[in-house]
């Protein structure tokens, strides 16, 4: 059975116009080599210091071959955005969720996090510093580091829940305040150890932590 | 008896180079509304946003007149933190110092400090801003800011230091760890209120100060 010629025209013509699957792997590389700059400006620079223009020159690329892949500055920013909360996850929840659900899931996804923010004293955090940069503005932008943020307290908020009903945690614990406590501890550890340069931070916010833990009658055993 | 000329001449030169106490006044009015409007600007647009050119603008004031008050741009980021340090001792310190020593002291530091925040979560905070605009960075802007923390934090720390002394909190209190704990409740604040938007972040500072004072042992007698 043949096709008649008006339906066969626009698949050869659709052929033509889809890449090769090498071609998209190519293009899929590129840009994901584009978003690796990026990400490692941004934790310098900021999001707001990202543009195709210093993209193009830090990849040594055409501004129109940077252009191709993202389309807008606004675009780059949300990639970025992304890359870096999908590298959150990978380090900080996913490998947590492997510990049993309650006490001990909360207490890796706190030591998983101070790990990353350990490691970023160094370099900065975008989830602090595009807090700064975003925190009087609207948009897309804004929106997908906020939606990035909220979306990773309330892993630490739902972790918390499932340790009360595990028995792990006084039954009047209230879930929200102790996840906003932890994530203060966190704040303060990157402000004191990063601007300050305070040696002793990581200490103080673990200690905050076993603080917080004993607050809300943290126990193994129901 | 009358000066040899030699004498006279440098005194004449002195005098006449010397601006008269109403000149000076005008002078110091002038830098102050400069200083004024740089505060309004750099809460929005952050310390690094500030240039002599974009003040003259505000100001409509010439650039070398602007110029003339600062001399450099440092200059003028160095007066913006002095001022923002003076009002930070204006609302939050010294009216907790009318408070007896003690507990009620670290409890009127707290309250201040919060009625600031609550303010700053509309117009933004130089001290958090700032501390991610200057983390990765050297020089006289940042360490005059960072100057200005620690002697805030520094004066919060002994405040504890003196409850702990007057028997309103355990012996075994660690006082730069309470302080700490603190800091990170105003971090958190300030970061779920005005980038999250998260509406009930003033009443979970307070629990969590709450909190923190009966993990230190709160109590008015010794």
């Amino acid at each position: 059975m043949s096709l008649p010629p008006a339906t066969r025209k626009p698949t050869r013509a659709a052929t033509a116009r889809t890449p090769s699957a090498r071609a998209m792997q190519k293009g899929q590389q590129t840009k994901q080599a584009i978003v690796e700059a990026a990400l490692g400006l941004a934790a310098q620079i900021g999001l707001e210091g990202l543009s195709i223009g210093v993209l193009a020159e830090v990849t040594q690329m055409s501004k129109s071959g940077v252009f191709a892949h993202f389309g807008s500055r606004e675009e780059l920013q949300i990639s970025v955005i992304r890359e870096y909360f999908h590298r959150f996850e990978q380090e900080v929840f996913y490998p947590a969720l492997q510990e049993p659900a309650g006490l001990p899931r909360v207490q890796a996804l706190f030591a998983n996090w101070m790990k990353r923010v350990a490691v970023e004293l160094q370099s900065g955090c975008i989830f602090i510093s595009g807090a700064v940069e975003f925190d009087d503005r609207e948009g897309p932008v804004r929106d997908a580091l906020a939606h990035s943020v909220q979306t990773w307290l309330r892993a630490l908020y739902r972790a918390v829940v499932l340790a009360k009903q595990c028995g792990h945690l006084d039954a009047d614990t209230d879930e929200q305040q102790m996840a906003f406590e932890i994530h203060g501890l966190i704040l303060a550890l990157h402000y004191e150890a990063r601007f300050l340069k305070s040696p002793d931070s990581i200490e103080r916010a673990n200690q905050g932590f076993a603080n917080i833990l004993r607050r809300y009658g943290a126990r193994l055993s129901a």
